[in-house]
């Protein structure tokens, strides 16, 4: 862990220009930011209505009705917030600027008093605030208020919203450490991740205090959310019969001495990315560790090749290390959003590349997944083999969708999706004392100082379907100081030129150095990044036999669109090389890539039998793979990354 | 169908005497039995309590208290008196006779005038009677008490239990016809196979008749348990906020029109064994082709080779054709126990050896594997691959136990598997006119008469571990008649003699046909049965690509206690032989078989890395199989049914 940290840097300052990722982030601001909008309203056709904007007038007492929805509606509010003030960094858009500026007063007008604000208890249980954080979600609801209202204050420079969460945010920090409330934790992480966001846009110490508190209590005896329900100031919530289950909630230990990633995936990384901000700012060597001990364990074992966390359908979860089933696992899409943003973070603190790496990984496979290519329709869940008639509603595989749904009652994703999206800019780049870090080595405008020096940065890239990446960094003034580019552990061979000569940099944690006086330069990285089968480590049981197929950040996978039914019957021939070609028709422009291999006969199987002992018949085959991360897109049918070899 | 349908033999005209089968059999007596008595009294230490003989104690008012348990708590003591009315007709045991006794008197005492009985209402909801038939079991209970009465009044001619339970079924034949109940139907099916053993035994009309009122209303339209929360005397039980779902209790369609085993495993298979007796009673054509319909289906398209059924762990039931996950699925020991009822019912009306080829699979893979080798504990579940350590409570494997429970709060399957073992003489031999017909060639000694002159029958047998069966027939007075002896579809190269001298009988529907003069004859049988590997058609995307072993009847497994941990990573070289090896110190006396291949080699995968480029390395092994309804019976480990082979 470094002094300083690594700051991600404004979203005025750069301008995502890919063609890749470029789709993806019109989407946020052309399709998905007026669709959500619509779904907030309950106006999307045949989709699950919302109640969200509704809720927040009749606690505001300017609609008559109930609540409806989720106890977190809210923050379906606070979501596509975010991703508003996100976008609106890109590009100014007074009439979607007027809309929020709406919903925030809304938002103000349903505030109670005091400064709480959460709309299922102002309308259905005024008086019982806080008491049930257990599943009451106030103190989640609260910290996604506070990201959007921090993040609309960054872009906007208004601050209605940051007012008001600041209220909001005094109530918590009085109310919890109140006698009675002083072991108490939030049920859903997330509240502290925001207060140290708050911390950091308002210097007050109390919300980072409060964060820490909450950080530190967690998993302590006595346990509060076990006890919860035997006080006299419990409200039931969801008539949840079940008694607390500790790992469920990341609090069957305290933090320090948690060793694997457990319970809930995206309450667990919500919480370690507050434990990562806290370890920075305390300058906590023991709370870092923890954090390390935390990374390690989920990408040594419980991560997917994809960058999904979650291998129980049941409660979301993550359950044991090489437990990861691929086709009834539930690698939620907020899971790889959390994950990603606390591999940020152990970049920002540390300057290692290692963490990126697993960020791209998450961001460029479970996380775009979670997106169709249209922007219109979402995947909670994300597996890795899907069949789609094994998909039965009211059996073990309900969870698993094999189409992406238009609108989620419960709809944490999609405009968690879209805020990420939104901020892809803090994800490319970091900026530090005196220098710039590229993180993802996409087509970007960055705009940055040296030493109070303007420096521009034009990056372009071929990525992800080719390792050819430029830089033509140009500034007024000659401006000194550092310049570190990722180099991905899967690029081979990469050669740097500087100024059209071979470059040779040292390596940093991952990062290529270049330490020069500023002005006109252009540096260039090429490396090979062919397509290759992936394997997994024989402990994990579903792959075992397997081969994945990858290309740099990008995981591959086979659907029935361009391989027919039964993926399940085909074998790929790994001594054999794969074929690449791009093509501009597959997928808005994507490279495929090929094998030869062999499948299952079927037809010399009696329809009849559904055992015999004359093995199956085989007959020679090719395949075809597409990225995983755009799966789904065609007709509904099977896909599988993992594919049998021999 | 035939116009008579073949008799399933009384238990008190065999005796099993099999190596095999006999363990199980004095199980029933010497431990189950007085276990399970302990087990309903709250007399077994560290076992979740049945509270179920209090229960009846409160309904009598014979003690102060409440209800406990699931609102079937009932069928507990029901089951144990059907088991025990089968284990007195092998051995008289005054003792435990007496006990039965006291019990009965006790149901008694806890029914109440109309002859309504179930402790559950009477105690917690008096005067909410068949208020809720989708969740209050009151009929499916009804109807383990009857299947008990009748047994205990066939075996011990007391007739004190079958008319307190014809006085239950007067008051259903009687409330089930009054007009708000006209196309009611229960939950959980069970009273309409049971209201035809109370008719076969009382030949009282009226008990058929509702039977087939129950099976003829089952999903027409108004849908009674989807409407039934609606009407206003409708009772909450189980505060379940789900909407009926109408294929889980098969209720989305007409029986008729039901081509596809669908909903709740145990609920189907006890539907399709009334619909069978009553296709036969009313020699009704379509009900019998409903019944070959689903039959086919099941073991054509949904069936595990174990003769489990239930592939959803969630509601534990059917799914969809060629669903057979191995590790997830269900496979409740009662689904197969109603499996094998309804393949007896079958062959019984039919004379047809095929439906006894499933029902021994059923039971003697999928029933005994629900059984501890000492009587003890007990699976639910029976998965075809268990790797323990992800059999975690609160994840989507909780349903599933690497280790047999010792009892159940809900206790449906230990009492049931109890019942069935004890009754084996059933499955074993059926009687027609003037003909016996054998269909598992398990060592018994039966009586039976042709043409009313006395026949004793010593069956002995190699069975399963050898195809060799000798049947000795004996008559004081010549008899004139047919023995059927089942020739097993695994059976290669049958021969028969007859007094020494080879014997070509006839075959009809999988049974050798022999018509002698019977005085003094010896029949014997030998096939070779040698293990082999089978496949699953390449449709069961689970199980592409791997092999099980198989001899005769019984499907074998790899246990860890054998070949250590990873059972995935392990590839049979299915190109070689199996190798059999008879061992006494194995399982208490049983075939091992081995085979020859390769396995991962863990040593060079370094253990920080879940993925990576380079494939697994694999080294030459042996492997042991044991047979599956062994499984589980040594130290806790890993198994598969399933293995990969190359």
């Amino acid at each position: 862990m470094e002094k300083k940290k690594l700051q991600t840097i404004s979203l005025n300052k750069i301008g995502v220009d890919d063609s890749f990722w470029g789709k993806y982030i019109s989407l946020v601001t052309k399709e998905i930011i007026p669709y959500q909008w619509s779904a907030l309203n309950d106006e999307v056709k045949d989709a699950e209505k919302s109640h969200c904007i509704t809720n927040f007038k009749v606690a505001a007492g300017l609609e008559e009705g109930t609540f409806e929805g989720f106890v977190f509606q809210d923050t379906d509010l606070a979501k596509w917030l975010e991703a508003v003030a996100y976008s609106l960094s890109y590009e100014k858009n007074e009439e979607l600027e007027k809309l929020a500026d709406e919903a925030i007063q809304l938002i103000g007008k349903a505030q109670e008093e005091n400064g709480y604000l959460d709309t299922y208890f102002t309308i259905l249980e005024p008086g019982k605030q806080f008491c049930n954080l257990k599943e009451g979600h106030e103190l989640y609801t609260a910290g996604h208020m506070i990201e959007a209202a921090v993040a609309y204050y960054k872009v906007t420079g208004k601050d209605e919203f940051l007012n008001i969460m600041k209220r909001t945010a005094d109530l918590i920090c009085e109310v919890f450490h109140r006698e009675k409330y002083e072991n108490a934790v939030p049920g859903h992480e997330e509240i502290e991740l925001a207060l140290v966001k708050l911390y950091e846009v308002t210097g007050e110490e109390k919300y980072l205090s409060m964060a820490k508190d909450f950080v530190e209590r967690r998993g302590t005896k006595p346990n509060y959310l076990e006890e919860e329900s035997g006080k006299d100031w419990y409200v039931d919530v969801w008539h949840d019969a079940n008694p607390y289950h500790p790992p469920y909630g990341q609090a069957h230990l305290p933090v320090r001495q948690q060793k694997t990633a457990e319970g809930h995936a995206v309450r667990a990384v919500y919480l370690y990315c507050a434990m990562a901000d806290l370890a920075f700012f305390s300058q906590d060597k023991s709370l870092f560790d923890a954090c390390e001990t935390l990374y390690k364990n989920i990408v040594e074992k419980r991560m997917y090749i994809t960058g999904g966390i979650g291998s129980s359908g049941i409660l979301e979860r993550f359950t044991t290390d090489y437990d990861l089933p691929n086709a009834s696992n539930y690698a939620e899409s907020c899971a790889s959003i959390g994950l990603a943003l606390f591999c940020r973070r152990m970049a920002q603190i540390t300057g290692d590349a290692k963490y990126i790496e697993t960020m791209e990984t998450a961001l460029m496979n479970t996380v775009l997944a979670g997106i169709a290519m249209d922007g219109k329709s979402f995947f909670y869940v994300n597996p890795l083999e899907v069949w789609p008639n094994a998909c039965m509603e009211k059996t073990s595989m309900e969870h698993v969708k094999p189409v992406r749904q238009k609108w989620f009652g419960c709809a944490c994703c999609p405009p968690n999706i879209a805020r990420t999206l939104a901020s892809l800019g803090e994800y490319i780049c970091f900026t530090g004392e005196d220098s710039l870090w590229i993180n993802l080595l996409a087509g970007a405008e960055i705009s940055t100082e040296l030493k109070g020096k303007k420096v521009n940065i034009k990056m372009d890239s071929s990525m992800p379907w080719e390792g050819k990446i430029r830089l033509q960094i140009s500034a007024k003034e000659t401006a000194e100081g550092s310049l570190y580019i990722r180099v991905p552990e899967y690029a081979r061979n990469p050669i740097f030129t500087l100024d059209g000569k071979k470059a040779v940099p040292g390596i940093e944690k991952g990062y290529a150095h270049f330490k020069e006086d500023w002005k006109n330069q252009v540096i260039t990285l090429e490396f090979s990044m062919e397509a290759h089968f992936a394997y997994a480590n024989p402990n994990v049981r579903a792959d075992v036999g397997k081969a994945a197929v990858v290309k740099g950040p990008l995981v591959y996978c086979l659907e029935e669109a361009d391989n027919g039914e039964n993926l399940s019957g085909i074998f790929v021939d790994v001594k054999e090389g794969l074929k690449e070609n791009f093509r501009e028709d597959l997928l808005g422009g994507a490279m495929e890539i090929t094998a030869r291999g062999k499948r299952v006969v079927k037809k010399d199987w009696e329809k009849e039998s559904l055992y015999r002992l004359a093995p199956v018949e085989l007959e020679e085959t090719r395949m075809k793979f597409v990225p995983y991360c755009h799966w789904g897109n065609r007709k509904t049918g099977e896909m599988a990354v993992w594919v049998k070899y021999w």
